[in-house]
């Protein structure tokens, strides 16, 4: 596949195009998401963040299962559940406390099946689902996991601090398979330790307690290039980025791979002298990272490959969200 | 209606009997649900609370809206779902933090107006909708959403702490309306300023903070007569209650006041010497409060009238949510 139709492939992507709603529901809430003062960081974040004083902030997320996961899989349904969320604390540096859950479904076969991936995944990532609502009786299978982290206030790794200059990383679990039924969920915790599950989480505390980033994103249904895009859109920036620096499992063609939802994922930015410490906390704990390209004030998104050039995303006239730098 | 045809009214009750299934499937994480240490309540409480040091715990429910109500009144459910989640952090003391919400909608108009609904409720209640997740391709409509509160540790209000001797005295705001399309719904909130309606959410605060209660359970979806057997339930005790001294809105019949969830309502328990502070502090912010019985040791909701008597639960043999004393 050239480059163009790589590009092209990615731009018509449903993993990002489905993102385009977000702010035209975020933004009616704009008016009162912080109403109370606390709102440290609020939409365009993979968590919000809200001061509760002696320093520290609480951090909150949630994510709504796919329909069509959670038809064919309900095991793996239930699992992803914890892994999106505390993935989405992880991206960032912050330590997960508790999830909580809401339930919709008449089959006690999904209900079991769902519950028992749920508890595979809490044993996983060693966070516990303490609390929900069951709805019995609705005419539809879903389910609605929400997460709550805590940190200190000033290692918060948000997506809006990107600056022209900064190195783009990309860091990646490589080892892994493909789930048979799902070909952009890229397995990488399943068949790990939880020891070593829980290590690559607060590796990203690391890196936040350092102040070691700019700007951090973990990789979700975007995939690689459409969670960068996201990143760059928040901090109102562009980057270059050539292609085949991006950490890559070769067993999965380039068109796969950037459109996969990896179980360790993440797009960070660094300021050079940090970029040799980061790589060597993210790969002590099997996390391939690599400097990919850089950010630039053009607010574009370049990728390029064996001298080829192609614009990936024209923030001038594109929009993945919509969201620009969340601060309130 | 004679007292026996009115506790089998309740006994039947929608609201009531859909609770049934909750502990098949809470159960099924009891394995987990304290895998980290911190979970000082889990299920069984209308908010989990987790321990994050410095004393504190962090709290943490979630609340799917009815199908029925998404339905009939987008705005209403798009406001309930902020009202519901509030009084859950509200009836364990704590003070509420932020919300986030998953939203599955196709429909562009009903999203505006259950957007609509949250605003209103944020600005009623002062608590910000933080974050969330939006699929715009479900095939039905549906709003849960989570929130996150924070309180010192030992000023938990619990459902599980009633004890023999206690008195059980029921708070509720008589001044309000039924809602023109749910019956069931009192509304005490929309017609009020801000500051009222947070100033009862605080009065909670007040409560836990001077350890005047010895349990406490928001009025919700099972009324308040099934909300007080949860309390009971989880508590493994009984109770005996005079109908007539329940706090009543006489525009509305006994059968409909003892179902109805009301915007500010709770079950509470506590010892006799506290019982005038109680009063007090409620009934400053129109919160009607009155000793409705005691707590026995023998496991029945008994509910008596004019003499007669009756059981509404058998906790000998009924189950309501099947949890029982929730500390892991």
């Amino acid at each position: 596949m050239d480059l163009k139709s790589l590009v092209d492939s990615i731009r018509s992507f449903e993993g990002i195009t489905r993102k385009n709603l977000i702010k035209d529901v975020t933004g009616l809430l704009e008016e009162t998401y912080n109403i109370a003062g606390r709102t440290l960081l609020g939409f365009g974040d993979d968590a919000s963040a809200l001061e509760i004083g002696n320093n520290q902030v609480i951090l909150m997320a949630a994510d709504g299962m796919w329909g069509k996961l959670m038809e064919a899989d309900p095991w793996w349904a239930g699992y992803c559940s914890v892994l999106v969320n505390v993935n989405d604390i992880a991206a960032m540096g912050g330590i997960p406390i508790g999830m909580t859950n809401v339930l919709s479904t008449q089959d006690k076969d999904i209900c079991n099946q769902i519950m028992d991936g749920i508890n595979e995944g809490v044993k996983k990532f060693g966070v516990p689902m303490v609390g929900g609502h069951v709805h019995p009786d609705a005419p539809y299978n879903s389910l609605d996991v929400s997460i709550t982290g805590i940190m200190n206030r000033e290692d918060v790794i948000t997506s809006c601090g990107a600056k022209p200059g900064d190195k783009v990383l990309v860091a990646i679990d490589l080892d892994g398979v493909i789930h048979p039924q799902f070909h952009l969920n890229w397995d990488t915790t399943t068949m790990k330790s939880a020891q070593l599950v829980q290590a690559q989480i607060m590796a990203m505390n690391e890196l936040a307690q350092k102040h070691l980033l700019s700007a951090g994103k973990d990789i979700s249904n975007p995939g690689t290039i459409g969670t960068l895009g996201m990143l760059l859109e928040t901090s109102n920036a562009g980057a270059t980025v050539e292609l085949e620096l991006i950490p890559r499992n070769t067993d999965v063609n380039w068109e796969d791979w950037l459109k996969l939802y990896p179980g360790a994922g993440f797009v960070l930015t660094a300021e050079e002298d940090n970029v040799e410490e980061v790589v060597k906390i993210l790969e002590k704990v099997n996390i391939s990272t690599a400097v990919v390209g850089s950010i630039i004030s053009d607010k574009k998104l370049y990728l390029t490959s064996n001298g080829n050039k192609e614009v990936v995303f024209d923030f001038y006239s594109d929009k993945i969200t919509g969201i620009h730098d969340e601060k309130p």
